[in-house]
């Protein structure tokens, strides 16, 4: 695997990003087009919530796709005619680009409650088409909201001795919870690959980034991952060799190869995510370990990644540790056994042990916290079960964002 | 039952509060002192990490009581000494007043982790007990930690002819949350009453106050309320007749009245303590009905009361509700018949009908939301189960002060 220039496209694939006039400035309009009709899988937000064009999504996801159409500065949730807006969108798409409307896809991401402006989004339509080009940068600006930067790579394998390219580019940066975030993903490959193999490699890629990030434990009404695959890179179509294709996948160097890529990019996005949340000054890996139960792990490790206390004490390098071990204690397991570390990349400190805090040597600590990457490290030592999350800390900044918003 | 000055004391009893050097500048060292010994009753956080003062309380609680000595600036929590030290503390307090060190409360708050300075506060211990008065306004500031003002309030009620004080007082202000917060309270009155009963009447009370407000979601480690009756108000004492307390106080127009008065000051205390929220600017009601299980309204009520992204939009008085819908839906409960309302004193707007927003009168909803005191009103229509939850939202100065702590 190799990392390319991150706005480069796979074969037959074009993007377009333009400012239509649903945000006040910034791009809020973009379109992925396949020449080529491609095998698209997606995975969406479990909010009962759902906005339009996830149930959109959710219908046409079967066909072939030829274009994703995106729009940020609105989420298209909640209002009586979103799902309208969202089929005549993808009416005008389709004249416009002469294929069929059920082979389009469309995520939205912005404030909920408020009708898309329709008027400005038909005028801006034939711009974005004839913008189209083998460039990602401007759809890749065109999803973000409170995101201050892009989230995008591109990498290239050789799969059967074709080389495939996989581009990904995606948003942040509120409302980022487990079981994905206010967040948009975009997965583009030109390999061929069976359907049920992909959705089983995105899923997999997905588990181990989207799902084990948060910004402030909210979870979204529009969280979309889609993975789009055209076929166009002429390799031998990776295929399910037998219905477990867990096993399979150790089995076929191919499906290895592309699979860590898969894992390599949303993890790199999801990241890119976290660095990005609203506000945030410092990542924080929180990973809990030794639990009795996988729902203990998974509630600790939660309740400390979103605990505004702790999230606080980081931002603030202050050493008001006992807000983690208070944090850990309100999940209603026992801290008799349990240890705590802080860990950089150069150092790490035991600073609570069976139950007690220890007098830590406060130079190293504060070095620690002086980071920009933190982790934490809590071992309850009744068992076996671990869960790991990424979260930032909270600053006045991210209060400032969300109050104007 | 009658408003009096909040510094009274119930008869029997005396208060005091110095400044001994715990915290910089600020008094951090308090004494309750009942020169009979008094009935005790008590509750405690539910955090698996319980502090010193906590494991004490609840080994000496059985005692008749007759002294409370309370810190603040410290927590006496997770130090591997943290219990010797509480017994070391009652112990001075046994010998300066001679009374029996099992006869002797206690409560601490502040930073975890960190050892009392028991230096310190044996030298002030003389000066604490030469300063107690009958005036509650000295303890009153000694247990303050963030919070900007005290909170105290003392009632006079008739029981069988007689006069009978209840004084009140408590402390927030960050880590507020359902199942008690980082809060202590304090109850102390002259009435005369049987134990059990004054348990039940203090469950009542606390289970309609403390244990329905937030302020950050965090669950302390010293979380107390403490309530102690000496009985010299002389009144006939408050008998249970039969062992269903419930039945027994409509039949006692005495308990009742006493009940009632308790659970005014219990509720008075729990909304000063929500108002002085760290970095708080209104009041945030949150109620949610029509739960088809009880838990789901709780479940609900708390995602919305703890909600970031809620509490910054009332914060920055921001018309982005589509917010609320989303905590809503998250929980995983279906919307499709769900109703949403903001309402203030003077308005009630429904801003959201059967899953989708409607277009409300901006100007009404703009004017609710300049208000200091705002209720959500979310109705699910699917039953019978609701819960109400009181909390502040989220403003720079809750990350400044957690940042600093």
């Amino acid at each position: 695997m190799k990392i390319i220039s991150k706005n480069t496209v796979p074969q037959g694939f074009k993007f377009g990003g333009i400012h239509c006039g649903i945000k006040k400035k910034r791009k809020d309009l973009g379109l992925i087009y396949s020449e080529t009709p491609a095998l698209a899988t997606g995975l969406f937000t479990v909010n009962k919530m759902q906005a339009a064009p996830i149930k959109l999504c959710k219908r046409n996801i079967k066909n072939k796709i030829q274009a994703v159409i995106a729009n940020s500065g609105n989420a298209n949730c909640a209002v009586r005619n979103g799902f309208k807006d969202a089929l005549l969108l993808t009416d005008l798409i389709a004249q416009e680009l002469k294929i069929k409307r059920g082979d389009i896809l469309s995520a939205s991401t912005g404030i909920i409650g408020v009708p898309l402006p329709m008027d400005k989004i038909k005028k801006g339509i034939p711009f974005l088409i004839k913008q189209l080009k083998e460039d990602s940068d401007d759809f890749a600006q065109a999803i973000l909201t409170t995101d201050k930067v892009c989230k995008q790579i591109a990498v290239e394998l050789n799969i059967t001795g074709r080389k495939v390219v996989i581009n990904g580019i995606a948003k942040g940066s509120g409302m980022i919870s487990p079981n994905m975030a206010t967040m948009l993903c975009f997965l583009a490959t030109d390999i061929d690959i069976d359907k049920r193999l992909l959705m089983s490699c995105l899923k997999e890629a997905v588990q181990n980034s989207f799902n084990q990030i948060t910004v402030d434990g909210e979870m979204s009404t529009n969280d979309t991952v889609l993975c789009l695959a055209n076929g166009e890179a002429g390799n031998k179509r990776l295929q399910a060799t037998s219905y477990k294709l867990q096993v399979k996948k150790t089995e076929n160097k191919d499906l290895e190869k592309f699979q860590e890529a898969l894992n390599y990019i949303a993890l790199y996005l999801a990241k890119e995510i976290v660095k990005d949340g609203e506000g945030a000054t410092k990542i924080i890996e929180v990973e809990v370990k030794g639990a009795k139960k996988k729902i203990d792990a998974e509630k600790i490790a939660c309740h400390i990644a979103n605990s505004n206390l702790i999230k606080t004490m980081f931002y603030g390098e202050s050493t008001n540790y006992g807000r983690i071990a208070a944090a850990v204690g309100s999940s209603g397991v026992d801290l008799n056994l349990t240890d705590i570390y802080l860990v950089s990349d150069k150092n790490r400190v035991k600073i609570f042990e069976k139950g007690y805090f220890l007098s830590a040597d406060e130079k190293v600590l504060k070095k620690i916290l002086g980071k920009k990457e933190i982790k934490i490290v809590v071992d309850l030592k009744k068992g076996d079960f671990s869960k790991r999350i990424l979260t930032c800390d909270l600053s006045e900044e991210y209060v400032r964002i969300n109050a104007e918003y």
